[in-house]
């Protein structure tokens, strides 16, 4: 017999994530009551999974738990905020444990390592889809946006870029490559490590910043946009991981260029921070590099050893593909 | 040719719902900002509509901008609270302006008829299904619960009800009436109204207090479960529409305590604010009925006249039909 709603949330969604003292009442009645810390902007953001466009039919569900809430906690992490309250509303086809038990481990390990409580649900009979919004607090005035960066600072990501839409391409058998470098590209796409505590540390030395998720060339553009200046990046410096140079050689830069899905961090930061910056990037075990540097103007000039190169984006865009 | 998602958002989306002057950063970032006023406690919610489970295929795109942000007011309406900031994730199969217009326009004018900003949102290509998430604000302690109701208390509900699950019947042709009465208990399932007036003043007054969604009898069924108690419903008080009696007459009662979808609240109260119950119903506008009374014990009792009376839910879960 297929269980109710209310069952369906209380077995398996009821106490998930962190447990917080801030949460007045939580999980299963109209809404969620939640103490907001004082002198702190709320931040809200929303990001949806859809089944055969964000993950192939039969994808893992642990996968899916950490990656539709993942995909939110980078956005708090590009605003340098603290995420506190997730609500998930999720459309299944059918109640089945097998996909409900991994799905909910996955999601509730990434929420306690990152302090998130689940505070509201919703589960709907539908094609399946995944909708988390993600509440987070900031201290007033100091969280980060697209807009603010200028001519002459440093232009930098986190991690490695590519990594994800080759794992995806791997998974599609669209790329061959060893076992290991596809296993290890396969991991980067199914579960992205949302930049939280480089996001914080950001506070106060980016001037902008975004999060890397439908390709750095699209996502850089909408910085650009946002601060109304332009870029150049050097792609001799773009970081790529060993596994994504295995696969693609030579063509690694393209696809750290446009790949979309790794919920890296995309920031610009004045040239005196950039003893800071490397600091944080130590103190937080992640990897930061400076891939070029914001001009005066519009638009991404790209350059490989100081040549000019051309780049026709194969964006990674829902409405697009 | 398709717009992509930031075009489509910036095109529909951009400045929906009221202009609020604590929003510090709103649609068309990683995240929104807000500032929450001193001395509240945040309200958090999510609810979904999806096509061929919460609506028809073709149903009015109005109706489905106004009902998607109605049914989540109707959850902050059942805390007595006041909303604020909503956002939306929208699984749409293509980008047609001939749907994104007046979807837009359905949940623009509700937004605004209520002061809710919408402040993010997502579009993916999928089969249909809107996601609202709907954060407001209360007065710490003083939101309304599902528990709280005691024996003795007065049971009452606002509006009618039974009407929208009989106008769905009416929509997919399962009921036959007037056309007068069809065009009424259709209207009242397509634009249903969120309670918000009466629930903010219910505050003080109602022990508990639920939203209908899922039909009267599951509703009451949660709220007595959180409560711990049981009622009596005098069946010959169920407030019904005219044209509910027009189209199922002397099964009327068994549509307004089955039938789901109506958003109107439930709610319990001491005796000595039978009057100040009536008042405020006047005052907003809204009408209320007592239609029974809780009871020590557990359940449901039914009676019409005295006599007792038996009712076979057809439970208006998700999961089971």
């Amino acid at each position: 017999m297929i269980a109710s709603e209310s069952e369906l949330i209380g077995r398996y969604f009821r106490g998930l994530g962190a447990a917080r003292a801030d949460v007045v009442l939580g999980i299963g009645n109209d809404a969620a009551l939640l103490r907001v810390p004082p002198d702190t902007e709320l931040v809200l953001t929303t990001d949806a999974l859809v089944e055969g466009v964000h993950f192939l039919p039969g994808a893992p569900a642990r996968s899916l738990g950490h990656r539709s809430l993942a995909v939110n906690l980078s956005d708090i992490a590009a605003m340098g905020a603290s995420p506190a309250w997730a609500l998930l509303a999720l459309n299944l086809p059918d109640a089945d444990a097998q996909w409900l038990q991994p799905f909910a481990a996955g999601f509730g390990d990434l929420a306690r390592a990152h302090g998130v409580a689940l505070v509201g649900g919703n589960v709907s009979r539908g094609p399946l889809s995944i909708t988390v919004q993600l509440a987070g607090v900031a201290p007033p005035g100091q969280a980060m946006r697209r807009s603010g960066a200028a001519g002459g600072e440093g232009l930098y990501v986190s991690g490695t870029l590519g990594d994800a839409a080759a794992g995806l391409k791997y998974l599609r058998a669209q790329l061959r490559t060893a076992p290991e470098a596809g296993a290890y590209l396969q991991r980067r796409f199914e579960y992205p490590t949302p930049r939280l505590e480089l996001g914080l540390g950001l506070r106060g030395l980016a001037s902008a910043c975004i999060d890397v998720s439908d390709g750095l060339y699209a996502d850089l553009q909408r910085l650009l946009l946002a601060s109304d200046c332009g870029a150049v990046i050097d792609l001799e410096r773009l970081p790529v991981s060993w596994a994504l140079r295995a696969a693609l050689g030579e063509a690694s830069w393209q696809q750290a260029l446009g790949g979309g899905e790794d919920y890296e961090l995309c920031f610009t930061a004045p040239q005196r921070h950039g003893e800071a910056i490397a600091a944080l990037a130590e103190r937080t075990g992640t990897p930061v590099t400076r891939i070029g540097s914001i001009e005066r103007g519009a638009g991404i000039e790209l350059k490989m050893n100081n040549a000019v190169m051309q780049f026709s984006p194969l964006a990674f865009d829902h409405f697009r593909r």
